[in-house]
């Protein structure tokens, strides 16, 4: 049977939307990590009732229930007096625990004020977890009993809450409960298509259950698909994953551009050195968004060799000799227009690849036959330029990320033909 | 009394803390802008059971629930089922939800895959949001009774939630729940000044208490400063805000650059419409986000003449005449190329603002004498041309984000002389 976490964070600043709370979904990666599954994440205020019930709740609900915040010498912080009277232990003073808290403040010049020394109250029983950065320790309770639960609580400040967790309590959870099993994860990426033809592409593979867990998640530029594996040991579980991996590329087929961590941009970089290629890009309603995502790539210096924002017909009449004539013929949005700026910007740079993007990003300038959300891409080559037509739907950046994506995309098909 | 909601978040991934929960933190600041407190965010697994049960314990807890997650079109998409049973309220198809769903695609240009018309199911009596971005709709149910509890249901992709919840659901709550108590916030935003420098300047304003709270937060590009005041009714907490920022507007003057949602790169491009000027841009290390975030801002192309992206020496001097010599004898990234960048790109746009960006994005490429983080940015005019040096740290993106910002503080600085 699974061991189960419920993570609780305390604070009003979390209630009221102030701050973005990333101890839970650090508290969960790290458990899952060990084969820990949360299930159940609660945000609750600053109060007494409401913190006591819901440890109460979670005693019922999880073998671990981890704690973070309200555990500072301020008068809202009432974390710990709640703790004490949820598992019926008294608080008593450890003097441990309030000499290292006297040295925090000696190391920084300070005199302590005297509310700190409440820091130094500790639940009958609990293991102390002493704080380098802060005031507040942090504490272990190990329920009495084989199945009792063991109730951690932390500072809600994030970085006071990582090295405990890291050195103390993730070790001290191995120990305690051994977890048999080990939960691995992939994330595969894909690109082109939309999520619900992925689903109808891959639908018998993402049922797949038992000690799988298959989801597929959308992004606006593309479609992420997630096996998550849990098992005895990383290798049979990386098997598994590996298995259910192939059987979606045979599906997907190079609709997937790559996996876990990787961004479409540095796959491309990877391909254009491995192929030795050059490029040269001319973005109009992108408005150099393609050339940002390139160079957020170290090294992209090596493969790109020029980027221009032809934003006016005038730039790129001027730095892409696009004809005035052309322009006024087909407009600036056209198939016309941005296969000339792919083509003139590569002899231009002298790349072997030329980009040109031309379109309505919005949320102005649309019209019935020129929506908001037409764009024109255009790759050229030695060989050829193709020019492809694309309608998004969103706001203005959001438009302007998917046609860097689907531009990203056009070269990397080109790339494997190359 | 005061009107209280939970936020439910529903999703796999985020029970293994693969994804940061941005859409609770983004619910209960929305529903407390308009008075609504927040009582419980709580976040679970795709599992039936777990779902209803979750929904049926808040239907007791608060007057509003807000779910999100869980509408897609995929198999692991079971929100809406969970909701009909935890309701006991028949899912009924509703046919102007599919046809708008069917027009999704048709505007894209692709066939509407079967799966997408469980989207269409809607529980009896509830109101539909339609979605302008993805294909999920979201749900309004108003409880039958006048204190039963209202249930929203939205889409877990965080740029569909937004517009549903911002056009639709907040007006409806304000509507149907009228609260008597109205938390008013104004956030400050200040460039070119340390946290610890704005801290110290308006120490005495940070402290001010009772119903107005007080805030002060970094970003890698900007230092916030918020003004929260809660207050019977939006005017007399306007009023409030008013006095109060008028005292901080006193003490760092030009250092504010906007207000709440307002971004540089919007007060700049005001700005250069206001004083009838045209900008020209040639980056090396920001690789084109100067240009991006400049055309993030509708209309910028009345403005915006030419950008360009020097990445290469060639490109360079090919592009900007910037002479080899000079480049040799400096080096790319020094105040003499960075201004030859700025001067050229103007002429060569005929514009009457040259910006000019040289330095070291990293994390390779920086030395002893130029390190990673190491940045010239200068800016040309007819007048004369200024060139700056900035030392800023981080990664490679945040390096480019703070000198993208740096330039634009430069223009911004530049129009209040003109």
């Amino acid at each position: 049977m699974a061991i189960t976490a419920h993570v609780i964070c305390i604070g009003n600043e979390i209630m009221l939307g102030h701050i973005n709370n990333t101890n839970a979904q650090y508290a969960s990666k790290n458990l899952s990590d060990i084969g820990i599954k949360t299930t159940e994440q609660v945000s609750i205020p600053d109060e007494h009732e409401t913190i006591i019930s819901t440890i109460k709740n979670s005693l019922r609900g999880a073998n671990i229930i981890v704690i973070s915040g309200g555990l500072g010498p301020t008068v809202d912080d009432i974390t710990l007096d709640c703790i004490s009277k949820a598992l019926d232990r008294k608080l008593i003073f450890n003097s441990k625990v309030a000499s290292h808290i006297k040295a925090h403040f000696i190391k920084r010049g300070l005199s302590m004020p005297k509310n700190n020394l409440r820091q130094a109250l500790i639940p009958e029983g609990a293991k102390y977890i002493l704080n380098n950065i802060g005031s507040a320790p942090g504490l272990i309770i190990t329920g009495r009993g084989e199945t009792s639960t063991t109730l951690i609580a932390l500072p809600g400040v994030p970085f006071e809450l990582y090295p405990m967790f890291e050195k103390t309590v993730i070790p001290y959870l191995i120990n305690r409960f051994q977890p048999d099993k080990t939960i691995r994860s992939r994330i595969i990426k894909i690109t082109g298509l939309a999520e619900s033809k992925v689903n109808e592409k891959i639908e018998d593979i993402l049922k797949i259950s038992g000690n799988v867990e298959m989801g597929i998640y959308p992004h606006p530029e593309e479609i992420t698909v997630k096996i998550t594996v849990t098992e005895k040991n990383a290798k049979s579980a990386d098997a598994i994953i590996k298995k259910i991996e192939r059987r979606i590329k045979s599906r997907l087929g190079k609709h997937i551009f790559g996996y876990d961590d990787e961004t479409l941009e540095e796959i491309v970089g990877g391909l254009l050195l491995k192929k030795k290629k050059t490029l040269a890009i001319a973005e109009s309603c992108t408005g150099g968004l393609l050339a940002d995502r390139i160079t957020d790539v170290s090294g992209s210096s090596k493969y790109l060799r020029m980027g221009v924002v032809t934003y006016s017909n005038e730039s790129k009449n001027r730095l892409l000799s696009v004809p005035q004539e052309t322009i006024k013929k087909y407009g600036a949005v056209s198939k016309q227009v941005a296969a000339l700026m792919a083509k003139n910007i590569r002899l231009l740079a002298n790349a072997s690849i030329g980009i040109g993007i031309s379109g309505i990003a919005g949320p102005t300038g649309g019209s019935k036959k020129k929506p908001v959300g037409l764009i024109y891409i255009a790759l050229s080559t030695k060989k050829n330029t193709i020019c492809k037509e694309f309608r998004f739907l969103g706001q203005r950046n959001i438009i302007k990320h998917k046609a860097t994506q689907a531009a990203l995309d056009l070269i990397r098909n080109s790339l494997f033909k190359a």
